[in-house]
């Protein structure tokens, strides 16, 4: 065990430990007295000689040779999307996988962790086979195969999709227990490269009335979402490339709409037809789904745009603070409505509020990293990000939130998240 | 089959085709006239009536269920990083594997084809006894175990990193055919997350005299490179994560010294021990090897910044134009001292050149993916970019490049690559 184990490291106590302190001058004393986690001089060097003269295991044999394509360490095992199926018994393909936020660091998602929602499973698509058709009010109707798709012109945009369902558990009259990733995993930012889909809608010929399209999964659910065509025609994709490789089966190979900024169902995975229309088509998934109720008994349907959030990812359930002293709080925010322009860390439940440094470059409709030094004095405390976007969106708190909506509406969930942290340094999912 | 699939549409010819249009009116012209990919009105909506009836096999079938750690589709198996071991009967786990650029898109590279290169293999280490050692001419030796490094400040940044063997195949006396990524695939980009190194050795406390610093990794080739102490002190990272996610096994999990933009060699992996010293220490890993030859018969010892460099990946050897006219030309550009300012492409082995569309945001010492539109004629052709930095460095042709150093030099190589394409469509690597 070395050293500089913070947890047999004493660090003296300091003054202004209740209220945040300003980034920049907790910044400077984090790294200049708050960093110096490193333990007595003597004790370093005796570890440290004993470290230079020991030689372990693994450089007393040859490594493992090269691989066509890697995987994490064996040690990362437990790095893992959690998930269930929501019908188990009857449909074991339909439900969610999650991001393990908690253990994930910087703003692009890991192919491999980007969650998941299926309405009825990955289905198994021969992309030489796979055809997207566009039809209905345009001049003339179109088939694309991925060949003639590739031909057209491309862009690459780093963009979040967030499944309308993200945080649903703390619509619960009771605070659920679990990780960042288990209560609000179901958002994921990757680098999305493919067409512009008004490239391809120009094509067909968009016929004068037209205001909607209807666009449609492969599927078994044949999952459809209908979608204003202002939006179709401005900066929607058809997705084929995720952090440069072809999309995964589980995010829609071998292409899927993206609607950057827009609720994470209508990003239509496994995309095979669109039909341009006069109005929203009303299907299964946009009604008796992704609607939510208000108290007068009616529901708002569409909710297409996702509302600025933040979430801290560190310290949060399932890690524990195991001394006091300096912590680097981080985590991340977004916005369906454009860039990230601020964002504020309280350590009281809301009180007192410090603002924290963004991680460049901000990007549009993307995860953006936060970070703020804390230094914990060892007491129970109530932690909350409230992020603001560049149109003046803020981050909402719970109370505000729910009052809009009859109990329990889980949908569209984007309020305060608080973690408070006990005197023992274990961290709870808490309503304040 | 689709109507759309360009080898069933003919395409008029047009004027220019000869010497590549300015982006503008050439992008303009590609959509107006040249993206009409789409076939006649008759056959396209006859096929659109038969793909709207049709229902495909797997949409008839529950999909799969969810996972915890994803994998690419099954069809997309043949896209996997190419190696081969420099001394397979000897040393199996020595050698590299390369990004297949050819299949790629934008501009992170997916953590599983990420590129490897090992002198011994990659070492199995246990996280939580693996230690880095900070020592030399310091204050006060230390030595950090992974839980001690996660307390410190941490900064997220977009780097590439490429071998100073990469594209060392062509400075072979004849051309060798092979892949973009084969060729030119030991270099990569990912978002990469760490603690600054100037952060860790201000708390060991530098001597005065010091200048260089020794980096070893916990290989059972304990390779290690010396580096200026500027270098260290400017962006130097201990990267813990890549992509999000833990850096991998073959990237160096737990930790790799990262030196934005400086020869992939000296981003010393499974970093171990850090010495800080009054000057380099030349071990085997920087005299035997890496060192680059001049024909007066000295070598030069230390290059550590990579040259300004760009690639088209499209189309490259391994693709067939199935016929002429409009293509979306596209590659990517990087360079060790900073942004991409400009990349121009030529279709005349480097007569005309044309400046292509850059795709931001872009960054330093980063992939720069660029696009151009071109209308091929039907007869051979010589494709090559030639990227130009922000401090004005331009990408040089093979001849300027081979002139400093003896035949066969083979590290460093930064220079103008050039794809002929054949009057078939076919596509080869050529010296020009």
């Amino acid at each position: 065990m070395s050293t500089s184990d913070p947890s047999q490291v004493a660090v003296p106590s300091r003054e202004g430990v209740a209220a945040l302190p300003a980034t920049d001058s907790s910044r400077r004393r984090f790294l200049t007295q708050g960093a110096s986690l490193a333990g007595t001089l003597a004790a370093a060097s005796a570890a440290a000689t004993a470290s230079a003269q020991s030689v372990p295991p693994w450089m007393t044999v040859p490594g493992a040779p090269m691989r066509g394509y890697g995987t994490p360490s064996k040690f990362e095992a437990g790095v893992k999307r959690p998930f269930a199926s929501g019908y188990a018994s009857v449909s074991p393909a339909t439900g969610s996988s999650r991001t393990p936020h908690q253990s994930l660091e910087g703003t692009i998602t890991p192919n491999g962790l980007h969650f998941e929602r299926h309405h009825n499973g990955v289905p198994d698509i021969d992309p030489g086979k796979h055809e997207l058709l566009i039809h209905g009010m345009v001049n003339r109707p179109l088939v694309f195969n991925l060949a003639a798709l590739s031909r057209y012109p491309m862009i690459s945009r780093t963009h979040f999709i967030e499944c309308a369902g993200n945080s649903g558990a703390n619509a619960r009259p009771k605070p659920v227990q679990g990780t960042a990733g288990a209560l609000h995993g179901l958002a994921s930012t990757s680098e999305w490269t493919g067409i512009p889909l008004a490239l391809l809608l120009n094509e067909a010929g968009i016929a004068p009335d037209a205001r909607w399209i209807l666009a449609e999964g492969a599927d078994s659910a044949a999952m459809s979402r209908s979608v204003p065509l202002s939006k179709a025609m401005d900066d929607a994709m058809v997705a084929l490339y995720q952090n440069g490789e072809r999309v995964r089966p589980e995010q829609g190979y071998p292409m899927r709409l993206l609607l950057p900024g827009w609720e994470g169902n209508m990003n239509v995975k496994w995309l095979r037809r669109i039909k341009v229309t006069d109005g929203p088509a009303h299907t299964k998934d946009e009604t008796s789904k992704y609607s939510d109720l208000q108290p007068d008994g009616k529901a708002r349907q569409f909710t297409f745009e996702l509302g600025v959030k933040s979430l801290i990812t560190f310290p949060s359930y399932g890690h524990k603070l195991d001394r006091r002293g300096w912590y680097e709080l981080t985590g991340i925010a977004w916005s369906g409505a454009g860039r990230i322009s601020k964002v504020e860390v309280s350590a009281d439940g809301g009180t007192n509020w410090r603002e924290a440094a963004l991680q460049g470059p901000i990007l549009s409709k993307s995860f953006t990293r936060f970070r703020l030094p804390w230094d914990w004095n060892g007491e129970s405390a109530l932690l909350q990000s409230r992020a603001t976007d560049e149109k003046g969106n803020v981050q909402p708190t719970r109370q505000a939130f729910v009052s809009q909506y009859v109990v329990g509406m889980n949908y569209h969930n984007h309020y305060i998240q608080t973690w408070a942290i006990a005197a023992d340094g274990s961290i709870s999912n808490v309503f304040a």
